[in-house]
């Protein structure tokens, strides 16, 4: 499985690039998971030997039955009987050594772990799918892969959770929230580098026009062959294997090379395939009628943050630090999605661009962060081959395990943010970039994987991207994207004063006088410096004038160098940036399959699922029953639900009169978290989805105790020592 | 001004549309403003005629002078200087009609009422500029006509509207809330007319290429000879007029003829044009690598539910009435984007679909809604050239006015929607669509139409569809979007049944039985009822056969036609929809020109702005300012703003120690209504920023004043009663 950033995705496209395009590196990121080389089991290297040790016993066995088949005059029957007898019992013993290697390979490969991770998989997706969490896009024209719906519980979940990250990050932090449109001109994303390098590598059938991803045909064909070839060699499969391990860091010659090496043809028709090419992931379009503007739908939202720097710093009183922040759809023209609802082509991103001092990365709030513990997975302990450890995050920055405080911050709040969502805290983790994964101006980054049947799964990114991207603005568009820090009292300071003699010069070179007087211009202060001491010393000196394409000699009159002092009132630099980047869509789908379970029904007869959401993300926050159908249990639940608008709190009323527990079963499958049941015209039973408990309260308090438990001023457990309990007043049979 | 409907604009393709084109009528829309004709003002009419008389007195009295002057042997001095002087005269005179005419031309295309508008909007858009509710997008790059970025105020009030909406709407109405991608199949968009008619006409430069709306420039150059060629005759000027108000309803053959008749140029270069031809308005792309399969930026929301609505129709247990909704993203590639914020490229869009059965359109809670009177504008007064007139809308619905219940509901919940959120209920109408405006389909529809500097501004359509989208994609994809109804016990209904006998017919017409079998088939049952008595009478019929190209002889034994009783058990049928549809970036931009004023500062010095927005819609609600800059009263502020956060209520510290007044200032400009004043540490003020007025509390209480008033449980008022007040503890002076 290939893994990218959310933010960019490309395999190189330089055979070069480790050294090159070391500034792309940004642009590669994969998952640990592919990257750490698993040491080839000890049990399948000695299956593969002992499988090839014994067909080869058979093939010299088949040869000595030939031979004696043909000596000339014939060989004795019995010896022919006995030596067939013999390769028989060869033949058993190979394939015996065959499947034993079938056996480890499917284990090796995680077989059976795998295949249950798929069916549990499977059971959460249908239920997403007939709850309508999710509804392939344009069903009815039979969809468009990596296209998705939230369906009316799915769209729910996802309001509900940007609204926490509204509160989580944007109201606690008081960051500036914008909001920019998706269509994006071209030259904002030539400055960013998208429109170089957002590239997959591609090709086609050479018959059908077929596209598919390089790497994944690759991949395909190496999993192929070790999981069905049992006549690999050993040395064959450890070069599979380092292919899928390294398959991230193949430049395109590489991989179009191993295509050719293994012969690969497209997958549906055998068909030869076309060369490698690259293929821009960016949905493009046209800006207005005449064609001449060529667009692009956004692949991220950061770049609306970075062009308004200038006036956000304004906006924020010309001040350091601030965050802007913003949510919203982000486009990926997949060549061939796969994973489902992880790899989409269109998806809601929620970005923070945190603006900083470069020479003061603390945070005032990091010591709010600093006692948590959780799991990390620093660059080291990938190195070694180790796995993610409980780490308190307050060492972690103090070690310099991770670079500073305002990093160490976000990714406390990160870690807050995914816990009281509902994600698992064990099955999350924070990884460290190796080096050869971040971009070369990157001071720090850090993935937020959430681990899922598809495997660990990078949800959110937190880079401290230093100063690269408001520098590349600045350039293209020649707005300088910087901040000023004013001095309490001016300093002074040496710079550098270079003042050609125009006159001497134009004497000595003519024409050529411009070119030299520039090139004298453009030296470093080293090079300055030098020929200020040579003029000193010997007065003159050659110089080399690269537009001239020759050497001249330079005298001490044609050129005046000296450190001046001078009066600076305010420093200026470009601010650093922490950008902490959420996939919306993934957080979503792992905390789906990490609050789905299932449970017995009371009669034994099925199984029931359930979505344990806290009540923060619950799509519904609460159902209204009434025990049988009469208008006045009717009327109880209308003035019950007028209170629970009231009060915001999302809620539907079931009237079909089917039995309480199938209506209790068909709510926990959306995941509602609290059934009001109406049986009297007093008071009324709550039953909590999980626990099953139940607690009797009176009608006018009713609303305003769930509004308490979904608000999170209570628990549950709070209540439940408020009001009388039954363990079960209306049974899941009833 | 030409306006177009939220949904389609476009102007009719073909010289023939009011007969071929009728379902087209939903792809037109425009202001009743410039579809009403305006009398032309009785003063303006009799001054261009004073003009015309008084310029053909100069243009004769000249011709004398001259005739004088070249009269063989020479007239009398006296008599030529008194000739010239009746002329100068008469020059005066038509000098005076032509500025009375320029002077009533400057009323009476509401010059001076449109330039007092037109500094109005200077001033709001140059605040939400200043203030950052709006950027335009990339402006460091110079910018794109049409996007605009919501800065971080612009962005609060956003969010707020749209969770209002949310609640409003979504909420209150247990609403199925979708959320489906932007990219979209050609094949939807087929279906739903849009490829094929959602397109402006346009003209280019042919020299320079440069592209223009055709209705633009033939509007431009009508208005421009009205409003400053005083020669114009008045059949002219009315000629003019009457083309601006016909300009939505002319064809592509009269627009271009009009163009070609007026001789008009490109406006920049006066180059000359090349024809019209249609530019469809939607963002084009290609899904996927292939090139094979294009895509479009949607051009609304709706399709993504109708698309839905087989699953959205289980979801809701197979009932109708429901309404599903959706808020998202809407594009439309503008030839030239013109009136600012108001027609942009990318917007949001707030659409709500609610399907309803076409039998039965009555509404349980309309009662909750029948006793609002607000000013609606009926078919029957605009026709008549009356102005909008207030109606109870019970009463509206009652007499017919309003087609039916739910359409008459939703009005209702619009007007309070638009009126809770600030929108002032006196610049508000709701506006019938004339029947040459609404497609052949619709049963009705309504456009809340806000007033504002551009004029009345189309913000919600409000429309009565018919089963026109789901009938579209069922045709197109094949899958049957369609409700049912059972039947309390099943009915016994009458069915044609016509049985062709194929042994007849087969040695009758041989080689073309299998043509007329299936001719027969597909009679009517007008066609077929007659076929039978005619066949019963006379043993035999003519029948002419379409597939066959002639007509044949149909005897008795051929056919049986009768009528067979069957038992049916319900009712399939293809629900009606009706469908509000928000504008969400005008009601945005309306509510600010609406809470915009400007008041004195004390000192009387400066014009102070103000946005007086609702709490629920203010991008802050509340400021935090320490009096005077002192540790104590930092500390104070900083408590009561971590009491803020932890009641989720948006606010911002100052602590920058500006004058006080100078702070309330600052946020009155961004709206802020209510600003803590720390003066002590054990309690502050509480200042309301229309009223200026300010009230003690205690730190403790703080924060629950602040979230009651802002969650508009109490109004300002009622907390008035229960604190001290001071007229001004802390004046604007301070």
């Amino acid at each position: 499985m290939r893994f990218r950033s959310l933010r960019f995705a490309t395999i190189s496209i330089s055979p070069a690039r480790p050294k090159t395009l070391l500034h792309l590196r940004r642009f590669l990121s994969s998952s640990i998971a592919a990257r750490i080389p698993p040491p080839m089991a000890a049990s399948e290297e000695s299956l593969r030997q002992a499988l090839a040790e014994k067909q080869s016993a058979v093939d010299a066995q088949a040869h000595a039955v030939r031979a004696l088949k043909a000596r000339p005059g014939g060989a004795a029957q019995a010896e022919i009987d006995a030596a067939v007898e013999a390769l028989k019992a060869l033949k058993v013993d190979a394939g015996a050594a065959a499947r034993r290697l079938q056996a480890a390979l499917s284990n090796n490969g995680d077989g059976a772990a795998a295949s249950s991770r798929e069916a549990f998989r499977q059971a959460v997706v249908n239920t997403l799918e007939r709850r309508l969490f999710y509804i392939p896009s344009f069903k009815i024209y039979r969809g468009v892969a990596g296209l998705y719906d939230y369906g009316p519980p799915g769209c729910a979940v996802k309001s509900n959770v940007l609204a926490f990250w509204r509160q989580h990050f944007v109201l606690e932090e008081n960051m500036l929230e914008v909001d920019c449109p998706c269509v994006t001109p071209e030259v904002v994303l030539k400055a960013s580098g998208h429109v170089e390098k957002f590239t997959d590598l591609m090709v086609k059938d050479e018959k059908t026009g077929t596209c598919y991803r390089a790497d994944h045909l690759l991949k395909d064909f190496c999993k192929e062959k070790l999981e069905k070839d049992l006549t690999l060699s050993p040395e064959k499969a450890a070069e599979l294997k380092h292919v899928i391990m390294v398959l991230d860091d193949l430049s395109a010659e590489e991989l179009g090379a191993k295509l050719k090496e293994y012969g690969i043809t497209a997958p549906d028709t055998k068909n030869p395939l076309s060369d490698l090419y690259p293929f821009n992931l960016m949905f493009q379009t046209s800006i207005g009628p005449s064609g001449l503007s060529p667009g692009y739908m956004r692949p991220e939202t950061a770049q609306g943050i970075f062009v308004n720097f200038k006036d956000l710093y304004y906006y924020n009183g010309n001040k350091l630090p601030f965050a802007a922040a913003q949510i919203g759809q982000a486009f990926r023209n997949e060549i061939s999605p796969r994973q489902g609802l992880l790899r989409v082509r269109e998806f809601t991103l929620a970005e923070i661009e945190h603006f900083v001092d470069p020479d003061d990365k603390s945070h005032p709030k990091f010591v709010d962060v600093a006692n948590l513990e959780f799991l990390m997975f620093p660059r080291e302990e990938q190195l070694a081959g180790k796995s993610a450890k409980p780490m308190i995050l307050g060492e972690a920055v103090l070690k310099g395990v991770v670079n500073n405080e305002t990093l160490g911050y976000f990714i406390g709040r990160v870690f807050l943010f995914l816990t009281w969502l509902g994600i698992d805290k064990d099955r999350l983790r924070f990884r460290q970039h190796l080096p050869n994964e971040m971009a070369h101006y990157a001071a720090d980054c850090w993935d937020a994987e959430i681990e899922c049947s598809y495997g660990w799964i990078e949800c959110v990114g937190i880079a401290d991207r230093s100063a690269y991207d408001l520098r590349a603005h600045s350039e293209k568009s020649g707005v300088p994207l910087v901040a000023h820090e004013k001095f309490p009292e001016p300093r002074e300071v040496e710079k550098l004063v270079i003042v050609p003699s125009k006159k001497e010069l134009g004497l000595a070179f003519k024409g050529s006088q411009k070119m030299v007087v520039e090139a004298l211009e453009a030296m470093s202060e080293k090079e300055a410096l030098e020929m200020k001491a040579t003029l000193e010393s010997k007065g003159e000196m050659d110089f080399h004038v690269c537009t001239l394409g020759k050497t001249v000699s330079i005298m001490k009159k044609m050129v005046s160098i000296s450190m001046d002092k001078k009066k600076e009132h305010q420093r200026v630099f470009t601010p650093s940036v922490i950008e902490p980047s959420f996939g919306i869509g993934r957080i979503i789908y792992c905390l789906f399959e990490h609050s789905f379970y299932t449970r017995q029904s009371k009669a034994e007869d099925e199984q029931l699922n359930v979505f344990s959401f806290p009540p923060l993300v619950a799509p519904i926050k609460c159902t209204v029953f009434p025990l049988i159908k009469t208008q006045k249990f009717d009327d109880v639940a209308k003035i019950i639900a007028k209170s629970l608008t009231a009060a915001g709190i999302s809620h539907i009323i079931d009237i079909t009169g089917t039995s309480i527990g199938k209506r209790y079963a068909r709510t926990d499958e959306i995941g509602v978290p609290f059934a009001i049941t109406v049986d009297s015209t007093t008071s009324v039973t709550i039953r909590e989805r999980d626990s099953k408990q139940q607690i009797r309260v009176s009608i006018d308090e009713v609303a305003s105790v769930v509004k308490e438990v979904t608000d999170g001023q209570s628990t549950w457990g709070d209540v439940m020592w408020r009001y009388p309990t039954h363990s079960a007043a209306h049974t899941e049979e009833e």
